[in-house]
């Protein structure tokens, strides 16, 4: 089946059902159900069989799934099976954070690149990056073949920065900044923003 | 209509059309219409008018949306025409950015509580707050009826974290921990985990 037909809800739950393979593997378990899968994670075994179904057949009825099989797959379906370069922009709290997470590297990124637009910050170290001026953006990440962009700058920086790393021939963005981008429709956009994740559950609360 | 009929994907868009109205307000623009708001967003104009005729009718046919006029319906059905009061678990990287952070006031929340397990940390000043012990949650989120918690916490620690924040009374969980929650169905929660977000686009990277 061809990769366009598979809706983008499906492969959004996709990274979930990784991850939580993940935490089993690391337990020292060997099998899983949908069932098992569904119940973790909150969503119908039914769900889990048929969005894994767009890929082949992962699983047998009744033995379920093997941990390290399906992980190889979705990996590899994923194209995580391999690691990617990111460029971050934007050295602040977040940024900061970011460089010092240690949860990139086992699940194929690596934060190789940090930018910004302070000249009292750029050239200085952070972690084993060297903070690089926002204004050599475009040529270094095209030079070094950069898809991935995570833009932790503040929301009045982030169109541009978003324009630069377009230009530079990123080809994905993680937004940490309060706004939504404008950029060609090629390039694709997840945005993390707290507050909109908040919002979305206070409408609940009484 | 009554609040439950309304699809859940529609409540999760009422965010982001509120952060676009708050930006273009604060150009200075009074009027929108769904043509534009849908422009910025990369959501067609069609969406935005019926997923806001759940709630009643915002414009008028050919004038557009009085911004004010929207965003005020819109933070009054998401209920942050009020301020919430949150507590944050985990003063490592994520939750001392948090705390720093200064988007939450202007959008319905304040980061009032920090909690964590580091004997070192707990007692210790961090913006305007006290870090307290873990072990207290329960009753302090209790006393003070908080609603909602941000876990900051470690993935291994994020568990039970979420227990406590259960026991205490907490009704919605923003998750910053990279594993899904059990808690019960009642519990509201929403996940900030960059690689997921990360290994959506990459599905779609050559």
């Amino acid at each position: 089946m061809a990769s366009t037909e598979i809706p983008d809800i499906v492969i959004g739950r996709l990274p979930v059902y990784l991850r939580a393979l993940s935490l089993m593997a690391a337990a020292g378990q060997e099998i899983t159900s949908s069932h098992e899968l569904g119940e973790k994670l909150g969503i119908s075994s039914a769900q889990i069989r048929k969005d894994l179904s767009h890929f082949g057949e992962f699983g047998k009825q009744g033995t379920g799934y093997r941990i390290s099989h399906l992980q190889e797959q979705l990996r590899r379906i994923l194209k995580v099976d391999r690691e990617w370069t990111v460029a971050l922009i934007g050295v602040g709290d977040v940024g900061q954070a970011l460089v010092r997470y240690n949860g990139f590297r086992d699940r194929g990124f690596r934060v190789a690149l940090a930018f910004d637009t302070d000249p009292v910050k750029v050239g200085q170290p952070i972690g084993d990056l060297t903070i690089q001026d926002i204004a050599t953006l475009p040529d270094v990440v095209r030079e070094q073949d950069v898809q991935i962009a995570v833009i932790a700058a503040p929301a009045k920086a982030a169109q541009e920065v978003a324009e630069l790393c377009v230009q530079g021939g990123v080809r994905a963005i993680l937004n940490y900044a309060p706004i939504n981008l404008a950029v060609p429709k090629v390039i694709h956009v997840q945005y993390l923003d707290p507050v909109t994740h908040l919002q979305r559950m206070t409408y609940y609360l009484a």
